[in-house]
């Protein structure tokens, strides 16, 4: 391709996730997969200023799970990750959390920081970026076939507390056939900053997931004969540190539904 | 190799990491570079906590120059990166900085944690830990050649703000011969934890370094016909923010004196 050819493919990608959170911003809910392809997505929890120390070093302990993309300070809502984008409205679905349990979901986030003025806003990578790097690859990513949301499951096993936090690791699940389950591997670790390559590779009982069919979060897929479930940690692992440790209160992005920025997945490829 | 002779090199690694620090912890003091090969080192920042978050924020919004391996918290003094250590006495030279300026270098930091017990503790990748992995691609590291500390220079490049902290990039050089330079960036490429590829390669001006010859910190290195300089985020930036912040008090490790972890490097590729 040539120059002109490139900037084009960039400038339509940044214009598709511009569109996409002005139609959240309107009251749009849709999961954001497969969604302004090409563009990094992010997981979204907001706490008040007396968790942010908790939280920051709950993520630092569990890099995986939590890869911090972004850090918006106390009351703001803006991000160097998106120009103009305002983190309070620009995601289709928000979770409130009172004492550790989900309150409600609602499309518009403003009121919440009204109640709350102090909110320190955390930005997480999310595994919807290695998406289009493995479709490149010729690895169909059956969620986004399906037109569905990705399934995401609680397991067994239990994230370096940190501060009053602590809880278990959350994953999401991909079909993969069992000849690309390498590629796939090596595509997404590439992208460490997005949770890098799989936590777990076959047998869901392993992860003390009892049925792969009735996901915590999102979706159920197929998984075609010749296809092993894949397990990428998940950025709602967050969310079930809210719910295990009784946090007091917390906005979260609702599962699946992510902040689309206008980063290029190619920004977190080493 | 079979499992048996990898589990003695293992074994060996730490051993010689474990000896090292005991050595340091009995006054030893030396530059760490080469010492203990294939062991991941890791520079270090203690703080008092009021200074924490903003800390961890800078690190954070910096993460080529801060990666951070650790965080020990307020007043405590082991860390999960190595079994048994004691951060106040294991690194072989500590710097004490008093209202952003040096104050003093000591072998043994036990006193400041009496004078200050609430200090938190962070440790930050170190290039150090992806040498070997050159050297074992037949790439020569000079300073490790010529038994001295590797060339580090404050560059004219500032890193993000967060809260209180500010300062420019420090980067360490080593001379890589032309036809490297590739290699060497896609070897360390692979550990973005210990500061991952290259922030520039050649002309040391474009960073603002007056004379290649005279390092802000650590030693002049040769550079021979057919090299070219090769810069890395260096892991000597949280003392530039230290100066260029003027923080009321810190510790931290002499540069090039590191702190040696039990951790082999190929934890850290991805």
């Amino acid at each position: 391709m040539t120059n002109n050819v490139l900037d084009e493919v960039r400038t339509a990608a940044v214009a598709a996730a511009r569109a996409a959170r002005a139609a959240y911003r309107a009251g749009k809910a849709e999961p954001t997969a497969g969604v302004a392809p090409g563009m990094t997505q992010a997981n979204m929890i907001a706490l008040p200023r007396d968790w942010a120390w908790d939280f920051l070093l709950y993520a630092q302990r569990n890099p995986k799970a939590c890869p911090v993309l972004d850090v918006i300070e106390a009351g703001a809502h803006r991000t160097v990750l998106a120009e103009g984008a305002d983190i309070r409205t620009d995601i289709p679905l928000y979770r409130v959390w009172r004492n550790g349990r989900l309150a409600e979901e609602v499309a518009d986030a403003t009121p919440l920081w009204q109640e709350h003025p102090d909110l320190v806003t955390f930005l997480i990578g999310c595994s919807f970026t290695f998406e289009t790097p493995l479709q490149e690859a010729g690895i169909e990513v059956r969620h986004i076939a399906d037109g569905s949301n990705v399934p995401m499951y609680r397991t067994n096993r239990q994230c370096r507390p940190a501060g009053r936090l602590r809880g278990e690791l959350v994953v999401s699940m991909r079909p993969i056939p069992a000849g690309r389950v390498a590629d796939a591997a090596m595509i997404s670790g590439r992208f460490p900053s997005v949770h890098g390559s799989p936590v777990h590779v076959g047998d869901p009982g392993a992860l003390g997931i009892a049925d792969i069919n009735r996901p915590d979060f999102g979706d159920a897929v197929r998984i075609e004969p010749g296809e092993i479930p894949v397990f990428w940690a998940c950025g709602v692992t967050p969310q079930a540190a809210v719910m295990a440790s009784g946090v007091p209160f917390a906005v979260t992005h609702s599962p699946g539904h992510m902040f689309i920025t206008d980063v290029p997945d190619s920004a977190y490829h080493v």
